[in-house]
């Protein structure tokens, strides 16, 4: 599938080689490279060839490469512990308006992703109520 | 390509049905449900049908299909703000072993993920030296 990319945005003109990045892969529908403002050495970043602002937004062609990207490029990092992240709005810690996955390894509780986790017991059949409700 | 489970997995279990869950839907390979311990209402998990501990241990098909399940997920919650988050290795926050991604409504600041951004500013020419070194 061809790529899609859009004029102004920081993330194409990377893809588009328009501006220099630290790259580690390429395919036909993603870009590798790594972040050049790191949570831990190593935090890179996999971006579809496909200028979409959030990630429900991209075709299925460009979803299905991003994570065996990430593989290839967690593998290679070789870190024991790390995290995929993939952030939808600026509400959500969305920095630029081009879907990007971070994989950012967690060599120690200090370095890396930090993250708060208040998570409440819910109510099994509230949830089977809430699944059933959803339009799929 | 089929299944691959284990038999003392909780995750394994909920794709096998031996554990109830509140289902959202399920592919060939890949198992969608709430979790039940959410950190915001909508809070989802989508599971590889093939029991592995982290991602870079996945085979590719497996992989593929995860996001574009994922986008059905995020599409059918309707959140305007969400993230997608893989944690692998209990420094990096995986509670089960059993590769999983979270889809996370971010209704507000105080709920769903909270996340501490620490990021510092790296030297360019060292990101370049660090992504020549990476074995792709």
């Amino acid at each position: 599938m061809a790529a899609n990319l859009a004029a102004g945005c920081i993330f194409c003109k990377i893809i588009r080689g328009e501006i220099p990045s630290a790259k580690i892969l390429e395919t036909a529908t993603t870009f590798a490279f790594l972040d050049i403002e790191p949570l831990s050495e190593g935090h890179a970043l996999v971006i579809p060839k496909f200028h979409a602002e959030k990630m429900h937004q991209l075709p299925d062609e460009f979803l299905a490469d991003a994570m065996p990207v990430a593989k290839r490029v967690a593998a290679a990092l070789g870190a024991e512990n790390y995290n995929v992240l993939q952030n939808n709005g600026k509400l959500a810690h969305q920095a630029v308006p081009h879907v990007h996955f971070h994989v950012i390894p967690k060599p120690s509780t200090d370095k890396g992703l930090i993250i708060d986790w208040p998570a409440q017991k819910a109510d099994s059949e509230q949830l089977k109520e809430l699944a059933r409700s959803l339009k799929l």
